[in-house]
């Protein structure tokens, strides 16, 4: 089947086919991608109310146009990469109930009764189960397709696979360059101007970031996510559902767990707005904030725990090495944070936690909160020593 | 054309079908590889004394008889890497004539003018442009091999050409873990046990050895010719070249400098026999160690100025991360050198530069400096500041 950009009824007529519906099923399709990247269709039976999710990669990124081709191969490389999570976190992910390489399509659960956790967030749910779902995916992706709990000539047959160069090629551009020039690709307020004119002329900050590059660029510790923000998530109270590998590749792990601390943080930045009293802003505040604490500390101690149980390297069970590698991990986990919440401020693309409020001075203080934060993680990545360093940053930055 | 291991006949058929030699001339054909990963065929016309060379890989490593596999791509990676390499460092490799990856054939260059380096070095001969080629060879190889110095997409694509599994994990087994424990693959005089069995309790070195492994593991930095001891150099006082990269992958750069200097500093060990003089062997050991300070004064200059020059990377040019680089890569470079030593006196491979010394004792004054030289490095490594930590250490080292 030759690849085409799949309408409404192609998704029907597919589905049926393919034995997903009955033939004379009366199938509701809809199209809800956000619309970057690919298509996204919702197909429902009216009568049953089962329902799945087509996922299709388009050959180019709508944000800006046709004019930025992409390879389709992207849709294998998500496909693979949901297969491989949903293996090693059962739950954790979608089940995918088919995949079809030449049309770069998916299909695979509905999550409908799921939110988006960025939108959970900015309506101020709490989510008593997130930090122990989140970090159990963390700590089984990461250690499992790592060199420490796969068998290392495997996994590297599966880097190979996992060749990713365009959906990296977006994060070297959009995370580790742009936001620190004077770059077309940047896109910020003109009261932010100043804030982002001194972030330019940064140097201490630029050696850092030039670093943690470094680290994208050549760190192949696991398979990671690759786009691990509140928007790649689902959540219910009580379920957690991590989707949209598609920037999957070999990275340093600290990308991944730095991500999804990032955009708590960037809801955190954002809480000057929704907040109708200081009250409330300081409890949910204080809410993302133990939130961060509980994801680091359950990711550390399952990552342990894996460790000791299914470390298949010798080497690494040599004593001191396992506390190296942590703190390392930590310090990654830090300077890739500060990374992605920066680039979220001024970058081409923004969060809606922080750009959806109205009034140009709140957005501003939140804006140089979000910025405050993650120059300072950045900047401090090599010298932390502990989870601390991220909440005492936190609450000092928003003491603007 | 169906794999089958050639003879010698075999490669003179072949030969004259590739029209390298007319079908009506005389060719000798002789067998000279060391054997143990290939057959090596040299091919000479008796009339016009032309020649080429006929490298074969086996499938199987002859080290261990027929019970190690290995796979035939090995035979392409080599290829592949060999053409990099001449493109990027004309005249330091052998040029490639042709190659059959059915066969897992490359015909090339004859260099029997040349002698082995290894060889060279116990004979006490000086090679004065090698430093010279040598740093040439590692700078342009390496830097133009990186994200430094190439496209950053085109470069992961080059990388999963160059996922080498099988022969990553003898480096793994052989240099990163058999030597650190009681492994059957370990072979040495029983009058070191006492010195062995120290090393394999020492965590302090484990520990260092556990990082360096970890950087073989998982740092993608160049194209590395993953074996470039002085066994895969063929030398003349004035011409270098560099050869059998069948080890070539992804990895840390310090990986190939090291090879270098380690093998430099195991001919330094295994001067304690062929001096006749004190006076002779301490001149031999000037001219190791000061070929050693060349090569990394000369790599660091080369490979600082193509940065300058061809750096394709913005962020690389941030102040301050151009010294930071290569204070690390020599760091990486001194850890991976003590490595490469200390595997060579007790594990599965020696030098002869150290096990040609006939007298035990003497034999067992040079194993212990180059066990006591290769650990200083590797203990020191992370804090080295400079190539004379190298220097020093090797003239203590050699004050048993």
């Amino acid at each position: 089947m030759t690849y085409h950009a799949f309408t409404e009824a192609d998704a029907i007529a597919y589905a049926k086919k393919k034995g997903l519906f009955p033939e004379a099923a009366q199938v509701d399709s809809r199209e809800i991608g956000d619309g970057n990247l690919n298509l996204v269709f919702h197909l429902t039976d009216r009568d049953t109310g089962k329902s799945v999710i087509f996922k299709q990669a388009l050959p180019y990124a709508k944000v800006v146009g046709e004019s930025w081709p992409l390879t389709l191969d992207r849709a294998r490389i998500e496909s693979e990469a949901l297969i491989i999570q949903g293996k090693l976190c059962p739950g954790l992910v979608p089940e995918v109930y088919a995949n079809e390489p030449e049309l770069a399509l998916t299909v695979m659960e509905d999550l409908s009764d799921h939110v988006i956790m960025r939108k959970g967030l900015i309506e101020r749910t709490h989510y008593p189960k997130f930090a122990d779902d989140i970090s159990t995916f963390l700590a089984r992706t990461l250690f499992f397709t790592s060199d420490l709990g796969m068998n290392q000539q495997d996994k590297k047959l599966q880097q190979g696979r996992f060749i990713n160069p365009e959906l990296c090629k977006i994060t070297e551009d959009l995370i580790f360059d742009d936001p620190y020039t004077d770059s077309p690709n940047n896109s910020f307020d003109e009261h932010l101007r100043a804030e982002v004119e001194a972030l330019w002329r940064d140097e201490q900050l630029h050696f850092e970031v030039a670093i943690l590059r470094e680290g994208f660029l050549t760190r192949t510790q696991a398979l990671l996510h690759g786009d691990l923000h509140t928007g790649s998530i689902f959540v219910k109270p009580d379920s957690t559902k991590v989707i949209d590998p598609e920037f999957a590749y070999y990275g340093p792990m600290g990308f991944d767990v730095g991500a999804v601390i990032a955009n708590l943080l960037l809801n955190y930045a954002g809480q000057e707005h929704w907040s109708r009293t200081a009250e409330e802003r300081a409890d949910y505040r204080a809410y993302l904030l133990e939130t961060i604490e509980q994801i680091w500390t359950g990711f550390e101690a399952k990552f342990r725990a894996l460790w000791n149980e299914h470390g298949v390297d010798r080497m690494s069970r040599t004593p001191g090495y396992q506390d190296y590698y942590m703190k390392r991990l930590l310090q990654d986990t830090i300077g890739y944070a500060g990374c992605k919440m920066i680039r979220r401020v001024h970058g081409l693309a923004h969060v809606a936690d922080i750009d959806r409020i109205e009034d140009p001075a709140v957005r501003k203080r939140a804006q140089v909160i979000a910025l405050t934060i993650g120059s300072a993680l950045v900047k401090g990545n090599r010298s932390a020593e502990s989870i601390r360093f991220v909440i005492d940053e936190a609450v000092k930055g928003a003491q603007q």
